[in-house]
């Protein structure tokens, strides 16, 4: 169960708005790689887990931390959406960017075009839970596998995507309030990417997982011949010359081969066998109609 | 540009008909993780890659092989979906697991009930590009962000699924064909986890990218005091026993620290300013209707 | 089965062309809340319904109403996005917003970026089934749960948001082509408000049913303890001063109780049961790999 | 900020495993109506509102509560897609529902076929964030308009949509361990359909708002004339029967009309205007190719 | 404006319910080539087309048929998911289809397995604007793009497409009532395929477009070399023996020509220039870490 | 299987950077009717082919060529949104169009405004597989029926829709670099629209189909009374003049009738059935709660 306190984990005021940047900000809000899906991403595989309570518990913690982000950054984009305090409904309209984006005169176009049109018309000048372009988040970005392995490599690509996105908006602005907030989410995913690492080799140090996952499948079932093979299938010249063309595999378990010019190994392309005439697809030979 | 020969890859053929294992097969063609979400990936970074050539030409070494599973999917399912050659439309009736489907007296209803039904309505039994549900791939499963650590990061999370996927569903068949065919799919799955390993080596030896991603964000602007923090916001007795807890980070950068009544850094929630009238949201305080 | 009369229900012509104000009423005949919505969803009520035959010949009156809503909207906005009749071509490029649109100077692109660009590549000004971003309608929509009375404050509310969104763009034109026409859609929006309410009024009178929705469920299968406690979750500390902290609830049925400090009934998380080792999911304790 | 302590709000633990029954319960947790709906709804409207901080802190005491009905459906659903614990692999195999799914000999399609392969394929036997279908839960499903009329009418519909779908899924099973979970969520949206109720109540008697929603929309901008009107555009003989025909209307400022044979009050439809040529539309004449 | 007659286009009655073919005809109702799209497609090309008015005039007719379709299928779908009139509750919980579906014994689950959920969950056995996996129809299936030879072909398309679906389906069943139905939907979609071809020829007489569309570009702006060229990418060997290999071209503007080997005649591709480090991708040599 | 040559098939470099062109030439990337949409398509048949061989591989050969268009726009999409060259970073900052986009000053919020911001924010200045709004491309644009006929007037219009969006495009930029681009598409649509006729014609001279599609299924199963008879279901008064109205239908099978003033020829609407209720919803008769 949750509560919640009446108060932000790191601060989350704008020093002016900026109905422009609020929508860009909205990506790491409610786009794909925002804070919406790896707060979900965490709290599912927490729920979901069947490893050691350790895991579990740590999941729970970070997904539980995450929501603080969205609500962070939700009340940032309200902020850059809104007037600053005002008297009159008459003043509003003079001196505000929300008054030149509501006059009828549309003297500030630009504003206007570079706004996402739904802040005003369906949120009223709140955040929504939408991407950058108006893309709606979708539980899609939510992955949890039940291999802990293959989830915390996701995890890892979340922050590390998540990260690169918080970078590129810090340096798209230059409001103090927000670059203050964006560098206190700046270092908590620096201190995320370090907690999948660690706890990707956690898992590999207790004999729960290790590459390639999922480690409990038998490798003998495998197509062992092909499995430490490159195949260069496109002519560039130059991918023969890194570390994945030859040596021991970082698995330790087998030797990169190059194969330069490589052959399919599986048969020629066969007809497909012919459908029932019910499905009404076109035949090989010219059928009469069926009878009725 | 691109060619292709007549052959596959490696062998595609079941060894019988199965139209409900065609369903489930669909999963790794045409879901979050399957080969289309690959195939897709690579070609788009190695298109848009604006780093050394060797990086470029690997991606669209494998983006290439990559379609060549699709290839193999497809075919694997549109020959689970088939009846044995015919002779007669009568035979159709009686013989086959689709005369089962699409008899009127509905005995197997089962069967029908297992099958997608769009298989047969809307795709004449052929592959579709859909995951085990129906619901259709979407190209926000395409990752290209311009840094090669986020991205690779996310490839070996695409191997780690697709392979789990691939072993999973190679568990719920008996079929020998069809294992043959994921055989060789989880081989290639286990080379493409070591050479996403790999190449993740080769971007930091290369001086190009190193832990947090993006290595080229200035780390004095980020909040520093909680770049190396474990925040535990969730009461589980156990997240303190994980390697995130204590110790050096991974990065080599700090040390990490347990907090285990971590405490909110930012000011009290206040109330958001008033928002101009003519947005028509719920004010603080009454307000006539706006002058016609 | 429909027919259609070659009028319009009500004016649909603005005074002048205005492509970004187009871009901005899509989300009326296209969005969330659009007439769309309201069409598809009052006909579908009215299809499935197995109440009495006046709610049902009522949903399928007002459902019929709004396609004409549709056709008002689609044409207002193939009319903003249109030039004046041209005669030659080079006038075209020379005299129009649209000529601006499509000129190689493109020294307007402050009125190209606000657009649509559907509008003119997809559509060729002509209306989508869109809202304002671009996002297309879709079928979750349309809401019809054979409960009338769930389904009548879902009317209710799309009546509200509807009146409310179409208010907001009231605001943003001075048009008073556009302006008409909005107001006789807001008229309509006010009698639906009050036709719902109404209905709801009678569906209780009928005694077919009454809060809490559904009315049929024995209320005696219900936890009865929390059915009228509010839980304060969140440590704000006003919401105690609402009047559903006390006092009788709106159904008569029971006393509200105000929970300052809620306490959790279910159990401590305990772990999940272990899963079968052939879905590859991490377990609590190392297992040596399958046998093949 | 938010915190999580380890306990369910209340019990979530089925008798025994049902994995077709586990997708069904999906719906009310990543379904349009299902908690995470809700939980998503009240946060973001609480987060963005502008109101008095009562009506904010209430709704931001509700969304925290709803967080923690995500996870008691969660963990529900992991636990009914569960084995019992199991000693060897090869029991698994044999005793266990699981082991009939994974089991090469698939004599139990039918349970097979009910299941959504995904819980096996993509969740490893874990709840995921999706409906009864699959589909997953995307945030046009959240709700925040400003306006907080419009927005607790759509709570109220949330809370009565919420409660059928789960007194359906109550009829649905005979498990005690689920019925007992639904019949808390039951009482609880009895509570919450009243406590939206008294929010509106109170919204109208602080003077916020009242019917129409807006309330701060000048009335005489709105074409009065057909603001009251009943138009019967189908011709079922029932509709006239209803309180929507006739007297005062619930807002008290008309009086309903009941118009039996209405009469389009727009223009005839016109050809729309000609098109810049260099849109390649079809024209109204045939004119030559453009000249290059 | 519209008008609704409280009468069927055709009979939509079945002989009994079939809740199994109840989800598969949602095809052609919610699906991607089913009803609802013909409707929105015709409709919205009749509200935007500029071509002379018989062209709008007959989309606009056929368009408002299609509602009438649209109501048929619902109509037979909610009644496929009906029980008889029963006189008593327990009656109902042992007689009908319905009943084994809620019945806690779960004896049928075969049926449940085969139903769409959401038909009991969400719609409360009425049909819904989905198609046969659950999918929501979305306006991506509505084409008008203000060319008119593009789009007859593409309505030409959706008749075909959505012909064969309802001819699958007549085959799927053996309720005299929906094949009677289905019938009369095949006879109209053979009319629509011959309307379409007819308007198509009649495009061409008036003299307002031909092949290729859009005719009104100047074809001297296109590369005319590669106009009538067939390039084998792929080594298939019966590709030359079809017309489009030789002779004149249906336009009858070129003379097809057949390349067996065709070679690029773009550049090798090069690099593409390096990034603005703010945006911190990976660039092509080591940078330092900006300063801050 | 699949290769790649390092070569592009056609030029694919513009002039200069233009990010706002770059997000509208998008639509023939990643839009409904762009080269993802053919490829995938295209490949789709190809691989679900049971039709003669040459059908087969003819689809294979335009699904690889369609390939090599992806790459090309790939490429012109990540050139138009890249920089020139730069020695150092202050440059960068002054003297580009991404220096001003990224520039803390915002002046050139216009062209910032007319960007897709995930160009910046997501892909780092790369193609994404998205439309020209950001929607991302999904598989319902993938069309493979089984049915050549029904699926070759689909290709017919892919290329007639694409042909148009691409002329489109072409009179929006004046870059001659892209032109030179767009002027092979331009002229490859031509071949495809040729090629697509040609094969419908082969499809009728083998006697694998006709119209109406599909061919096979016996005509004097449908309605035949309806099969030739235009409905005017609107009262415009000009549908009445085109060549459907009257004369042999195009399949030469029946004469067109014109029906001034269509009947229903269906049942009166009647009542729905009563529901189970155990599903709760709302009866035509008031109903005591279930026992419990």
């Amino acid at each position: 169960m949750f509560f919640r306190t009446n108060q932000f984990q790191y601060n989350a005021r704008p020093e002016r708005p900026d109905p422009v940047y609020a929508k860009q900000l909205q990506e790491v809000l409610g786009g794909q790689w925002g804070e919406i899906s790896v707060m979900m991403t965490y709290l599912f595989q927490g729920w979901n887990c069947r490893a050691p309570a350790k895991y579990r518990d740590m999941l729970l913690d970070i997904g539980t931390e995450e929501i603080a982000h969205v609500e962070m950054l939700a009340t940032m984009i309200a902020r850059l959406l809104e007037t600053s305090p005002v008297e009159t409904q008459e003043d509003a309209a003079k001196d505000s960017v929300i008054g030149a984006v509501m006059g009828g005169a549309r003297v500030e176009d630009a504003i206007l075009a570079g706004m996402n049109p739904q802040h005003a018309i369906v949120a009223g000048m709140g955040a929504t839970p939408t991407d950058s372009v108006g893309y709606p988040w979708n539980s899609r970005y939510t992955i949890a596998s039940g291999n802990l392995l293959a989830d915390f490599r996701f995890n890892l690509t979340a922050e590390s995507q998540g990260r690169l996105q918080v970078c590129r908006l810090y340096e798209m602005t230059s409001d103090p309030g927000v670059r203050d907030m964006l560098s206190f989410l700046i270092a908590r995913d620096t201190m995320h990417q370090n907690q999948w690492l660690a706890a990707i080799r956690e898992l590999e140090a207790d004999g729960l997982e290790q590459t390639p996952a999922p480690f409990s499948f038998p490798q003998d079932r495998e197509k062992s011949e092909v499995a430490y093979q490159y195949w260069r299938c496109s002519d560039g010249a130059e991918s023969q010359r890194g570390s994945w063309a030859a040596g021991t595999s970082p698995d330790g378990k087998g030797e990169f081969q190059f194969l330069a010019d490589p052959q399919p190994l599986g048969e020629t392309v066969e007809e497909l066998a012919q459908l029932d005439p019910r499905l009404h697809g076109t035949p090989k030979k010219p059928m009469p109609p069926m009878a009725s």
